[in-house]
């Protein structure tokens, strides 16, 4: 069987997936959708796809999924829809900025006993993976703490700022994610530290660029997020798992591994600095990893509970830098 | 302009070429030929191409170039027919496994004027490009040595061996044009030390299992190369230079960047351990290379040259491993 | 000028110092006392130094300077007669577990014009050192975010942990020390999450085994510390600055620098386990740097006030450990 | 029982050996001698120890065992008249720059009985004694081919260089002894290609500056030393050794494990760039060597045969440059 794709929204995380769907085999980009019509038309043109408008998309016979890759505050609007039109739905994070809104969004998917999938890209790096099949392996034991350093090369434009829902929503939402990913247990409670280093615009519009986040789980497990809008020497993407036998961990990824010495030392290249670049692999993996599911049918993760999960760490993370304290998730 | 390919053979690597076509939007792969039907059909298939005999497709109005990834021993017939053809030509290394007809071959796509590269797969992969490139650019200085070292995972079959011209026509080869594209001067002396320790097979067979080979320029560079037709940790292929200013290096590459550690110590994966996957970056950037060049016009390399070159050291290499002497390259 | 010195003190940690006061050609090892004569001879004899009582070691008019060795709970007492008795003082790490105890101390030290360092032996690690050197060269810009990973190869007996003052003021406290030594600004709060992951026992005598800390200075300037009493693989001793404009890392040591391949992966072996070993430069460095300082004159760092600084942060991370939440420096 | 020694030349290696004396338990330093009476004085000062006559040393009762680190000149009378004096020796290396004269010096030793260490330091490195060791435990299987990388940080003075006896005799000796280390073979062929790129004073003066030699042993193990006297990167030392089951490779060395990132990439720093620094471990362990060998009676290791069999490598490299031909050791 072939899985027959709709795209709703020709950007450039749309056109990322294009070619992912592309290079799958068992699938087909049927149509795409933007509200820009150059943008639509072109992706469709290099997909081997028809232009037609969200709504066809939406009530076509020939469609068997939707990728929602439209401006964040479509998606669940366009969530809802999906599901009430019985697609399988893949939708880009954040379902929404605001909790609430998640949740009535996800009551309906549920109501509709739709599949739905979110786009926590960073679980289908195929080093992140390879971590976590070796804690499930055994391989450290029982895990204890998990480090996190995600770092962007430079901070967005401001106008992106204002849009994010801020750093933690936007940017720490994956590393929420990943320390659930990774702890294998749900946080209890959160407490971050965040600051303003990078760029004081950014803490005129009431953002944060550097923060540190604290993870704990009700048993003890511990999870530490360093995050910055900016790291000089390219994207910096690890995780480390300590365990009760051993340590895991992934390393950054460059273009190659060319070292050169002489008389200042011996230098590698900065690393890796652009998301796409960095994530090419996982977002081809997250994609075929979708169509499989579909195609297969059963569940199917990251979840919209699991996007859900990773934005009230997200909230809870603003509230404990705002109000400088630790933040139940109870509360 | 589209190129458009057709391709003779459609075995292995036939078949990763036929996929770095289709990746490269400047080309179409129009027809596939092969001994094997079925083959050819499957291929085809996959490829959205015609099945063709081999003379259908050298006689073709529709098609510009041809790849030829043949068996070796035809290589030289089809370059030959080829070039008659008008077509422009791409074929697996070696041209020959025989010196003399590897100068035949040339002089009729000398003749023809015949656009030729052969198929040094390892000078496009992105980390020896680098290497190649920082040297141009002067990180080194002057270069005065070279190091290889090739390994491959494990041996091939007797059947292999026997068809193959032996470790240094089969193996060597590709170090031998590796050296010569970083050392910059052609070598005027060849050393080779060859012996059997993997496997007593090989040496019934007349063939060396194991190799370290001295390259001497006329002006005193040198490149030394060691080989093994086995490593137990993976596909090990590594470059080094040396100049008057500094050092550049390139390292093995492996599927992830996970490191695990306990009372054992820091563990990292083997390396990759097969020749396609290792260099899946190199094959898909060498067919883009002569894709680019069929459209440009102009010179293209490796050329027909190079591979005859890489032979003719070969040649020495073999003489010297079994005379036990040096071999000076004018003799 | 040759520094005359008295041990006070011939432990495990006294025969450390009295090596390195041996291998210092600006300074004698005089005298050594200890509680146990045994252990003071046997000391005194290798060292070439007098068994003396530790009154007669603090009247003594041939002796300029004296290093407290001595059991935790006898610093402080040591450091006033030492300081009334006008001897220059080296004094392990901590003053005192008491705050209130150290304050008097200081007061006392202050008042007669006393010359006193503590010994957090980590500063004068050439790694660290070289980190701080960087930092001071502005090759990282302004610091923004510090991170310590700092993990015990294995918890201490119970007996230890009763008498340790507990995990933050007994291990936290280097990296408290280290935290301040790098930051370049005092932390304004404090948040510690700890647990019990490693050994129930350590749970049950009132202490933690597992904890992250996150200090938050004035300007926003963030450290974390990641701590554990165990690590499968060796003593961990990691440290990272992010910057402005760059970053710096200190690696972990191991006794040698070999790595094994073969089809199981790439493996070097664990890290250094032993502080002892781990830190036998830093120990050397930090007994030579107080030989010159008393041969100087003039300040002396760390001083006592560090040593206060870094009690009173593990204080707070202890409160805030306790009653899950922040607290405030000036609370 | 207390090694007592006497130590004929206090220069720069005299030096390093005396702190090593110094440093040993079991041993002590009773006499200096030097034909620069300063320099003797100097050190004898320093070292607790007295000036003596090398006559008076040779003839001491209170003595037991030389060092001789005179000009290599003095090298082989000064083993001869130690043998008949019933010292025990540690001389450096080579023993002479002449074949015939160091088998005369051997057949003395031998008919006197006495015990002959030779200065091959690196044998004592803790690194290269770790692959030795893994080799002997069966970690890599059969040895196979063996690398050797080694090039100094810079040329020395044409003054050193003329009475040096030339590159293979005075840098690559070392090489020869650490691939017969290695290798658990002898070499049967030696070939060298050598050349003058770093320096044409050094050509004029009859010498080479870098080179690259292949050893093969009757067997078919094969080693590769590639030498420069110059490297722009530090004092390169990395030796490899390829088994049947595995690779075992030990790394070069540097002062500090830092390493600085920013937008020009991951930054090392360069080699430690002087032989005494980087092999003070090995210096001094060869010395405990010696002095555990003198205590315990017994073989002793590196031999002189060990001393001879290098220097005979290095004149078979020798004769393989000038005459470009592969020379074997039975010629």
């Amino acid at each position: 069987m072939t899985v027959r794709l709709g795209l709703l929204g020709a950007g450039r995380i749309g056109k990322v997936h294009a070619r992912a769907i592309a290079a799958n085999p068992g699938a087909k980009l049927v149509a795409v959708a933007d509200a820009f019509a150059d943008a639509a038309a072109e992706l469709a043109a290099s997909s081997d796809a028809e232009v037609r408008s969200a709504d066809a998309i939406l009530a076509a016979g020939d469609i068997d999924a939707v990728l929602i890759t439209t401006p964040t505050d479509l998606h669940a609007t366009m969530i809802e829809r999906a599901a009430r039109a019985k697609k399988a739905i893949f939708c880009e994070k954040p379902i929404d900025l605001d909790v609430a809104r998640v949740r009535n969004c996800l009551a309906v998917v549920a109501s509709e006993n739709a599949k739905l999938m979110v786009g926590f890209n960073r679980r289908f790096d195929p080093n992140f993976v390879e971590v976590r099949r070796q804690i499930d392996e055994g391989a450290i034991g029982k895990v204890e703490m998990v480090s996190i350093v995600s770092r962007d090369p430079g901070p967005p434009p401001a106008d992106y700022i204002k849009r994010s829902g801020g750093l933690f929503r936007d940017m720490t939402i994956h590393d929420f994610d990943m320390a659930r990913f990774l702890l294998g247990e749900e946080p209890a409670t959160v407490y971050a530290s965040a600051s303003v280093l990078v760029d004081p615009e950014i803490g005129e519009l009431g953002d944060y660029d550097s923060a540190s986040v604290v993870l704990t789980t009700k048993s003890g497990r511990i999870a530490q997020i360093s995050n910055s809008r900016r790291a000089s020497y390219g994207y910096d993407q690890r995780i480390e798992v300590h365990g009760s036998k051993g340590l895991v961990s992934a390393e950054n990824l460059r273009a190659t591994n060319i070292e050169i010495a002489n008389g200042d030392g011996y230098r590698r290249e900065p690393l890796l600095n652009f998301f796409m670049t960095r994530y090419t692999e996982a977002y081809r993996a997250e994609i075929a990893a979708f169509i499989a599911a579909v195609e297969r049918g059963g569940p199917i993760t990251p979840s919209g509970d699991d996007g859900l999960k990773a934005l009230v760490l997200a909230d809870a993370a603003l509230r404990s830098a705002k109000e400088k304290r630790v933040v139940h998730l109870e509360e």
